[in-house]
């Protein structure tokens, strides 16, 4: 005798989630044993809209529960500054920034052969589409500081090469809060590469 | 701008449950975003069906989905001998054991003034009702080794004071794996009590 299956099935559920073992989704269903109805409710019906109410914003494939996205709809925020990022939840981080008023493009990945990611893959036509357009008189690269990140960076500034656009990378160095005697050599190296006049 | 409503509520499903903070609510709705159709459908499914189907099995009190659960029901268990625990978690643990062929009777918790769990709190009633049966031959005590699980099977066993049955608690002592340099007192104080010849 185990669980009932209502149960187990929760418990199975719970432990296909990252970083959730069996223990820890065990305590989690009985969790949800003791939680409101409504509370469950919401629940419930949040996982089962998940897909079919998100989408990707069909400029910047940021999710979205329209065609566009908040971001892309709205007309106060600057259309010449377009920030390349590689993911949605850099987005998300950025936003939480407060204080990028321009667009963004989500690539959706960044190159690594090694993981079978080619520049096909990623969101780059579009990205071309949105350059050729000619609104467009800055790119920030956001990509991850990371080997993929900076080929990503790299592959697309070689196919911008003729074009009059301003192109920045946002700035590699020591994180706040941080120690320097702890620092590894690369992002020493980068904050002495990327020193400024106080 | 921050998520779309359906992603934002999840996160703040996910957020609720013990040990989840923001950051990881983000991580695991993330991931639904990416998770089989079916998957997120059987997911959400025993959610929805997890309060309305789980019920309390009305001679031990363990979880079911019937009116009698399935230890209860199993005619190959002996009848004489009654477990009785604090959780439901704790018939689980004993059944992953898979030595033990007797019946359990669940507590739903341990006195605890402190708390406010006084003894009325418990399934205390239907125990005593169990033993009257006259069914049964050996009440094991399987309360945790805490004040609050002391206290509730000292306070059962002195109602029962009159009753012509055997009374046993679990024993205590060091745990398998676990070392006595590092073992508070109380431990090593009932592993020297509970010591048997070899």
């Amino acid at each position: 005798m185990s669980y009932p299956k209502t149960l187990s099935d929760l418990i199975d559920s719970f432990s296909k989630l990252p970083g959730v073992g069996n223990k820890t989704a065990e305590r989690m269903s009985f969790y949800i044993l003791n939680m409101d109805d409504e509370d469950i409710e919401l629940f419930s019906t949040s996982l089962n809209e998940i897909k079919s109410k998100i989408k990707y914003c069909s400029i910047c494939h940021h999710i979205t529960e329209d065609d566009t996205c908040e971001i892309c709809k709205d007309t106060t925020r600057d259309d010449s500054v377009l920030c390349v990022v590689e993911n949605i939840k850099d987005v998300i981080a950025f936003e939480k920034m407060k204080n990028f008023t321009g667009k963004y493009h989500v690539l959706s990945g960044a190159i690594s052969p090694i993981n079978g990611i080619m520049p096909d893959d990623l969101h780059i036509d579009t990205l071309l589409k949105r350059i050729q357009s000619g609104l467009i008189d800055e790119l920030i690269f956001a990509t991850n500081p990371t080997i993929e990140g900076e080929t990503t960076a790299n592959y697309i500034t070689r196919l911008l090469d003729d074009e009059s656009l301003k192109i920045t990378r946002i700035a590699q160095g020591l994180p706040m809060g941080s120690d320097i005697e702890y620092a590894d050599e690369i992002t020493l190296t980068r904050a002495f590469e990327g020193r400024r006049e106080i």
